[in-house]
C-alpha cells in the first residue's frame, strides 16, 4: 500500500496576479456598453514567476505548514461571475481562468491538480460548458469541474438541477468520468452574502434538488456530485432531511446519497466537523479546506486558522482507517481520473 | 421558585378546519381574476367544537405525551402566503388566522398563548403589519409575532432586514415589548422547497442581515429576534460566521447576538441539538418543536417523532439549570409579556 496522502479536493486560485482582474474589468466595461458585446479571447500577460510568487507565500506555504500533499485546484469561485455579460463573456473569461490553472499544474505538478470552471451564462444552454469541460479534461489533464446551480448569481433563474437543461453537462461528465462540485459564484442579489448565506443556501438548495430528483440517477448511474462547505445546512438538519425523505416516500437518505452525493469538510470549527463525521456516512465525506477561501483569519479560540480543517479531522474521533478514507481514498474514488494523474506526478 | 415549565416557543395551527382553507381558495380565485381585487373580511364559519376536534388529537395530545406545558402558537407558517394577492388579501386572511388563534387561546388558555401572523404584502409598506400587531397584542393578548423576511415567497424582493423599510414594525414591536420570529412562508420559487431549503436558507440569510446590520440595534436597543429551525445553517457554520465577523471587523458573534438574536431548537436529531447547545450561548437558545410542523413522522432510528425535540434537550449534556433556561427562563425573558399571561392563566 502506498504512503497515505492528504488530498484537499476544494482549493481555489484566489491569489491570481492583477492582470487577470484587469482583463475582467475590461470585459465588464465592454458588456456595460453593449450587453451583446462579442468578445475575443485576447491575451493575459502573466509570467511563470508571477504565478510562482502568487502561490509560494500563500497556498503552497499553507500546504506545507498544514501537511496537505496536493489540492484539486480550480479558479476563484466568487470570480466565476456567470451572471456577468453573455455567453462569449463567460467563454473567454473561463478559458483564461482554466489556462492559468493548467499552468499552475505544470509548474507544481505535485501540489495542484486541475478542476475546471465552466462558461455558464444565464441565457445559454450547457453546450459551451460541456465543450470547455472536454478541453480541460482531455487537453489540460483536469479531473473535475465546478458546476454552478445558479448562474444568475442569487436569482435562481435556471431550472432545478434534475431538469433536462443540465443533461448535456451531466452527459459529458459521465463520458469523461469526472465529478462536479456544485458551487455557486458571487451573489449579485442584495439579500444574499456571497461566502455566507449565498454559498450555504445554495449548497442546501442543490442538495434538495438532487435528493428529490426522480430519474436523474437512473439516467446517469455514474453521476457524482460534491456539495461543498460541508453540505450547507444539510448535516446539521440531517434529522429534518431524513424526515422529509420519509414523508416524500423517498429511499432513506444514506441510500440516496450513497453513490452520487458527497460532502466536503469546509466547516470551520471542531464541533461542526464532529457533527458532519457523525451523521454522514464516512464514504460520502471528502477532505477539503477551500484554502485560500472565504475565511482567512486565525480563530482566537484556538490560535489556528479557521480554515485549517485538517486539524479538525485529525482531532476527531474517526478511526485511522476512516481518516484515510476522508483524506485520500474517498477522493480517489469520486475523481476516477485522479489515480492516473497521481501516478504521473509520482504521488502514487 | 415556581414549578419549572416547558414552553414551546414555536407552534403552528397546521390542523385548522377545512373552512379556513376554503376561504383562502376563494381569495385566490378573486385575485386570479383581478390582482387588485379589494376583498371584504367576511365570515368563516368554524365552531368551537370544530376547533377542539382539530387540536385534541393533534397538538394537545402531543403536548401531553411529550410533557410540554404550553406553546406560543401562531397561524400555519406555510399558509401565510404573503406573496398571494395584494394588501387587502393579506389583511383579511391574516385577521381571520389571528382571530382563530385567539379563540384557541380562550378555549385552552393553559395550553396556547398567541403569536401573530402579519399582513405583509410584497408591494406594501409595514404599516398594516404594525397595526395588526397592535390589535393582536392589545386586544387579543398575543405576546409575539412571525415576521417574514421575504414576503415574495422565495424571490427576496424586499430590502435587507436592517433597511428602514422594516422600521415601522420594529418600532411597534419595541413599543409593545414583543419579539418576532423571523419566519418565511411557502416558497413560490421553483428552486426552493418550502420546509427544507427555503426555510433553512431564509434563516441563514436573516441571521446574516442582522449580523451585518450597522445601526439597527443602536436604533432599537430592545429589539429581540428569534431565528427558527435552529438558526438554519448558522450554528453548524459557527466557525465560518465567527471568521466572517472577524474579517468584517464586527464584534465577536456572541456579543452581536447577546441581547438581540436567539435560536430555537427545531432541529430534529440529537447530534444537531448537541451542536447547537455546544456552540451557541445557552442564554440565546429557546426550546421549540415547530409542532405540528414540517416533519411529522417517526424516526426509524429512535422510534420517536423526529420533532419531539424535548427528548434531545433532555438527552443532552446541559446542566439542569441550563435546561431550565432553554425550556422556560430564556423564553420568559425574550417574550416580556409572557409572565403576565402565564400568571393570568395560572401557570406562574
Amino acid at each position: 500500500m502506498s504512503k497515505p496522502l492528504v488530498i484537499d479536493c476544494h482549493g481555489h486560485y484566489t491569489t491570481a496576479p492583477n492582470a487577470l482582474g484587469d482583463y475582467r474589468e475590461q470585459q465588464k466595461k465592454d458588456v456595460k456598453a453593449d450587453p451583446l458585446f462579442e468578445h475575443v479571447k485576447g491575451v493575459i500577460d502573466i509570467s511563470d514567476d508571477q504565478i510562482r510568487d502568487s502561490l509560494e507565500g500563500a497556498q503552497l506555504k499553507l500546504q506545507r505548514e498544514r501537511g496537505t500533499d496536493v489540492a484539486i485546484f480550480s479558479p476563484r469561485a466568487s470570480w466565476m461571475g456567470h451572471h456577468i455579460g453573455n455567453q462569449s463573456t463567460s467563454q473567454y473569461w473561463t478559458e483564461h481562468c482554466n489556462d492559468l490553472i493548467y499552468r499552475i499544474t505544470q509548474l507544481y505538478p505535485q501540489n495542484f491538480i486541475g478542476a475546471a470552471q465552466l462558461p455558464q451564462s444565464p441565457k445559454a444552454d450547457m453546450q459551451a460548458s460541456a465543450q470547455e469541460l472536454e478541453r480541460c479534461v482531455t487537453e489540460l489533464g483536469f479531473v473535475g469541474c465546478n458546476l454552478s446551480p445558479d448562474p444568475s448569481g442569487g436569482h435562481w433563474t435556471a431550472p432545478r438541477l434534475d431538469d433536462p437543461y443540465w443533461y448535456p453537462i451531466y452527459e459529458k461528465m459521465c463520458e469523461l468520468d469526472v465529478p462536479a462540485m456544485i458551487h455557486v459564484s458571487a451573489s449579485c442579489h442584495h439579500c444574499f452574502d456571497t461566502t455566507g448565506s449565498h454559498y450555504l443556501g445554495a449548497d442546501t438548495t442543490a442538495f434538495q434538488h438532487y435528493m428529490m430528483a426522480k430519474t436523474l440517477f437512473k439516467d446517469f448511474p455514474n453521476l457524482k456530485l460534491i456539495i461543498p462547505h460541508g453540505g450547507g445546512a444539510v448535516p446539521y438538519h440531517w434529522g429534518r432531511f431524513r424526515g422529509l425523505a420519509d414523508m416524500l416516500k423517498l429511499p432513506p437518505l444514506h441510500e440516496i446519497i450513497k453513490d452520487h452525493i458527497y460532502f466536503d469538510t469546509c466547516v470551520y470549527h471542531q464541533e461542526g466537523i464532529d457533527l458532519l463525521l457523525e451523521v454522514v456516512p464516512t464514504d460520502n465525506i471528502l477532505f477539503a479546506s477551500e484554502m485560500i477561501g472565504a475565511v482567512r483569519g486565525i480563530d482566537p479560540q484556538t490560535g489556528h486558522y479557521f480554515d485549517d480543517t485538517k486539524r479538525y479531522i485529525d482531532g476527531s474521533k474517526l478511526s485511522e482507517a476512516d481518516k484515510r478514507k476522508v483524506f485520500e481514498l474517498n477522493t480517489r474514488h469520486v475523481f476516477p481520473r485522479l489515480d492516473a494523474r497521481l501516478q504521473e506526478v509520482g504521488l502514487l
